[in-house]
């Protein structure tokens, strides 16, 4: 099996070392890492042990890559407007695309371009980013819940599970995928937005005495927007809101993405994480005005610092 | 007529030196300016006009300047705990005292420690600040309306009003302060708060495109805790919304006091602006979500920052 890896960035990078490091045909299309990682190989700085890839297959266009077995994304979804152009000379007849990206409407938009049936998303709790190039840090967690698009648990989805699983990467696959992905919402819209708005890491967002109550009803806001939308089952909000807070009281100063891209001065994921999820709990007729507002004062602080 | 400044600021120092300069005796109580003010006179630097007072009286301790018949506070209310030590000196049997602070809550503070016969509020549309010390800048407006803390128009706010009015400020008494108060929140709540928060000038936030309508939001809710505090009548909530949109729509990139305080690393009025508006108006029986999770936004950047 060829897996081909798009979006390279810390998570791109560790999901697919780790399944190379496990015997399997990986290809990696990469920018900034390219020259190191052909010259100097691929160094994953792991909680669980460092570990060496000498030689990695690396390439600069999706062409020289052709068509692969499985398409892993990796991109931000900031930059999902390059995706189809990025992808469509790795898609053959029986290629899958399995999308790790944040938030809601990307396996949306592969279906739209290289139809449904092909198309897996997956919500991958990783504490990583990247070193000098060359270089990848996995601070923490990595396991992964993955689900068809269009279906419930598959052959396709268990083998998938199974396959990660094997190169150490604990992943389950789940018969709701939009369960599991406004299950990851309730998380990543807290301290995702919070963190990025105030430049505070969870522990100071939990610690500080005004934003661990918002937290909760930003939280208890997007259940009762996924509880909206047919989940399969509902979302219990008193008792999985406070089992995100007491989870996360457990992280010690961890940054979410967000907060580490604004700092970066990258875009924010705010379609992915804000906008879609509120089109869609306003569709299902659920307001989230807090939430809303979190949206609005980061897309505000966005235009400015552009 | 004596009039001490406490609290001599931008605000202190401009409305004092307008009041000295129409031939009244005012005492300054100054800090940072006390060097350059004693040797080297107050220059104003106005949109009317600039001025330049040669002589002034300044000084460094209330117990110098003794008893008052005037006592002008302009103290930033985050200092509101000095403001008994600072004023007993002034305070002799008919001395009157006029808050010009900004928010809720001064005039009880006052009232509490020096009687509330003495106590009058005043609300000032004032833009101003320092320049090098000695120099106050007056960028625009300077109006004030003013009134009895416990009680509406009577012989002395009007006296008050037309003692500034012949200073060359536009002033009027009016029956009603705490309705004056809460109409000044309208504008002080969204705009102090979200310039403090995002960065942004008044400019920036009315065209960026995210942030208006939340502007409005919050206008909308500031007018429904007021409306609920039995004020002597309603404020009419699209209209005066609107109009108060308008007015700072031609304002040309504004910032206002809280956005400076927060870009000069002071503490920001969050008591006055926003922690005592919101508990009378949970008193009235009104929530004001929107404002409520404004201000656990700024007093959780707050608490990062100290």
């Amino acid at each position: 099996m060829r897996i081909a890896i798009v979006g390279a960035g810390a998570l791109g990078l560790y999901y697919g070392a780790m399944l190379q490091r496990s015997g399997l045909d990986v290809c990696f299309l990469l920018r900034r890492d390219y020259q190191a990682i052909t010259t100097g190989g691929l160094q994953v700085r792991s909680v669980n042990g460092d570990f060496y890839l000498a030689q990695i297959k690396a390439f600069r266009t999706p062409q020289e890559i052709g068509v692969a077995d499985l398409v892993i994304v990796g991109l931000k979804t900031f930059s999902n407007a390059q995706m189809g152009e990025l992808m469509r000379p790795l898609i053959g007849k029986e290629t899958a695309i399995l999308t790790l990206q944040n938030g809601l409407g990307n396996e949306e938009l592969l279906a739209e371009s290289f139809g449904p049936e092909r198309v897996l998303g997956g919500i991958a709790f990783l504490c990583s980013n990247r070193g000098e190039p060359g270089v990848v840090c996995h601070l923490g967690e990595g396991r992964i819940r993955l689900g068809e698009f269009g279906a419930g648990l598959t052959p396709r989805s268990e083998k998938l599970a199974a396959m990660f699983r094997d190169a150490g990467v604990p992943c389950e696959a789940v018969a709701d995928l939009r369960r599991a992905r406004w299950e990851k919402l309730v998380w990543n819209i807290p301290f995702n937005g919070l963190s990025a708005l105030l430049g505070q890491d969870v522990t100071e967002l939990l610690t500080g005495g005004h934003t661990r109550e918002l937290v909760r009803e930003l939280m208890l806001e997007v259940i009762a927007g996924a509880n909206a939308q047919g989940l399969s089952n509902e979302i219990d909000g008193p008792i999985f809101s406070k089992q995100m807070i007491t989870l996360t009281d457990q992280m010690d100063h961890y940054r979410p993405s967000m907060q580490i891209d604004r700092e970066e001065g990258r875009p924010l994921e705010l379609d992915a994480i804000f906008a879609i999820p509120l089109q869609r709990a306003v569709a299902a007729g659920v307001t989230m005005p807090r939430v809303d507002m979190l949206y609005r004062l980061l897309a505000g602080g966005e235009k400015i610092s552009c």
